[in-house]
């Protein structure tokens, strides 16, 4: 079964707000074993509506449409759905029983608008909506039924899961193939290099889809495989999944498309060590990646964003003369900030940052993009010094703290002396 | 002109991601004064693609077209655009040349795939993408001007305003009528009361379009005005805006849509003033957002991001006794902790949050969603207890931070004595 989506209204059409709703509604479909081949939005136009759906009548076999079923006057999907199905607006009782014992949870009453919003094309059947005064309904034009929800995120996910995805199973009778999905995280490749390392996964492997989808700085490759035998698929991308590791080796660090603080944070909980940072140039953007994680107090102590060099010699303990000697980017400094965070906070590792995210303080020895980060344990101090070149402050604070979280990371699993733990 | 934006790629189609490139085209469109009438998002699939263009090219003046220009197989925009218009692949000696610059400026080499991105419709003209490799280009198909840009954001973002913005000035030559827009951002009131207390203004100020855009936790107001005399469109605008700040009152902190961390480093700077910082629930949210604005280490000397008690003890010297008898969620603890950290900084204001994020964490008297923010200044140290209801951790942190910057930006006003200062 094919299907498409389309969102109404010109909040959307304008971009005065981004549409989640077709996204949500294309994964729930995706699951469900449909096809999604098109979205589309238009405005709150009934010409442009009622186009459309005459358009999508000839090409899917469902369809679903998002917004306009309000009680206001720029609310007219109904109309427009009847103008392309070539019927008449007719009053629908069970529609009307729907609004008036919504609004009677709600203690309110049942005003002139609300009854607009019980006229729907003749031959519809109502969705029934348990959370809003717009109820939905189903309509077939052409060769396509349509569902028709309203645009209010909760109500449209309500709705969907009670109304739609039961209708559709109904729809696919026998016939339901499913589709499954894998996500692998990988940091320090570029896209184009994860791309080269897996030419020949999809002819090797007949029937996996791959997708790469770049999210900075992380990309994530993507296996899809959709059909009817659930355990031959299952098999299929246990045996991608590991082609794709073995290509990508270490740059890949989750089978789960999880964050990379995320999987740092697991590593840290596994080995029951803690951390502790000191933070220049990332001001403050490791620890609030550390602590987006839930339960991340369990292994994170302290983090000292000491963007003064006052607050690096008091706080951490640098010392003034490596400050005065090297300057506050050089990896000496790294390993004093590192060590201080550490032993100020008692923690197992210690890591920090200091470098040059721009747009100024860039000097011909060490331009903007420079970062040294500094790793420390009980026993040793390592600092590595690196160059980005991405040229824009936020990015350079991201890449900084996503390297530092690597560096260590790696560090972690050769304590484990297994590469193979983070899968 | 009438445009359309279409997205590609099958994470888009899939639902894997939300697409947030096709509304921020949108807004620039309209603010051009271009009329945006459709949007649509079909997968990585060249005949799904080509159909798709040829549709658009009966219907618009103009397209921007997103995804799809990358190194990798599954990039096949350029193909698709070549079939719609019915010509061949060549290769680009200016796309090659503007793909070799940006590899040289990032210190890697020209790979076989990268010379596959080089490959553009016959008759196209390149667009330069000065962050990243894909270059854009433009194609007429039929009656329309494609616009065809990458899909990562940043790059899209950048090659619409230096390449395609001016380009449609061109288009719309003599006859452009322009459009201005004007941002308000407010903090503190929900969307729905935001659009209660401007009733009216459309009606008031025939010729405004009044939009309002959330991003959490930040309510936009937006003012549209489009026409072919800009004197008095300005005019129009400047009396509209007057009657939004004076409707919001001192929940309105920007005029310029500006974020609330550029607004409290703006007023630091007009005082001579630093900060410092003493985090527990925030994480390192609060500096990592200080440290976002370029320049700000001019204001901003240091944060300590104290998860552990021992560190709220040993690194901002809160007392050992507070901390018993209160606990670490108190006002009296985060008055300690923000005078801690602005005298360890020797800055004028110290900020402080401590607080419960969840999931976990929360107890009856202090449920999850609970903060307590400290602010010291040389001659006083207040502290305020809240309670949000929002149940993410995310969202918790991310209002806890624009909380306490609120706090601080309230206090800095009233040091000047002029609410009118962020105007």
């Amino acid at each position: 079964m094919k299907a498409e989506i389309l969102a109404t209204g010109d909040e959307i059409l304008t971009g005065a707000v981004i549409d989640s709703n077709s996204a949500y509604i294309a994964q729930k479909l995706e699951e469900a074993g449909i096809e999604v081949v098109r979205h589309g939005c238009v405005g709150d136009d009934v010409e442009a509506i009622a186009a459309i759906l005459k358009e999508i009548s000839t090409r899917a076999d469902m369809a679903v449409v998002t917004g306009g079923l309000g009680p206001t006057l720029d609310d007219i999907t109904a109309e427009a759905a009847a103008r392309a199905a070539g019927v008449e607006l007719v009053f629908d009782r069970e529609a009307m029983s729907c609004i008036e014992n919504f609004l009677k949870t709600q203690g309110r009453d049942v005003i002139a608008l609300n009854k607009k919003q019980a006229m729907l094309p003749e031959g519809a059947e109502c969705l029934f909506n348990s959370v809003g005064t717009a109820p939905g309904f189903v309509l077939r034009i052409g060769r396509c039924v349509f569902f028709f929800l309203p645009g209010v995120p909760s109500e449209m996910r309500r709705m969907l899961s009670d109304g739609v995805l039961p209708w559709i199973d109904k729809l696919q009778k026998g016939e339901r193939s499913f589709s499954l999905v894998k996500t692998i995280s990988t940091f320090g490749l570029t896209e184009a290099s994860v791309n080269e390392r897996l030419a020949g996964l999809t002819e090797k492997f007949s029937g996996i889809k791959l997708g790469l989808r770049a999210r900075f700085p992380v990309i994530y490759v993507k296996l899809y495989v959709r059909g009817k035998d659930k355990k031959r698929a299952d098999i299929l991308l246990e045996k991608a999944l590991e082609f794709v590791f073995n290509k990508i080796g270490e740059c890949a660090f989750s089978a789960d498309g999880e964050s990379m603080e995320t999987v740092v944070g697991s590593l840290l909980r596994r080995e029951k060590a803690t951390i502790a940072v000191a933070e220049s140039c990332t001001g403050g953007l490791i620890s609030h990646l550390l602590t987006n994680v839930p339960g991340s107090s369990d292994y994170f102590f302290f983090s000292g964003v000491t963007y003064s060099n006052k607050a690096k010699i008091k706080v951490l303990g640098v010392s003034e003369a490596t400050l005065k000697k090297y300057g506050a980017v050089h990896e000496e400094t790294a390993k004093e900030m590192a060590d201080g965070a550490r032993r100020i906070a008692g923690a197992t590792y210690g890591i920090s940052t200091s470098g040059i995210a721009g747009p100024g303080g860039g000097t011909n020895e060490k331009p903007v993009g420079t970062v040294c980060i500094g790793i420390a344990t009980a026993d040793s101090v390592e600092a590595y010094r690196l160059n980005f070149q991405f040229n824009e402050r936020l990015r350079n604070k991201i890449i900084f703290a996503i390297t530092a979280f690597d560096l260590l990371r790696q560090k972690l699993l050769k304590h484990k002396g297994k590469a193979s733990e983070t899968h």
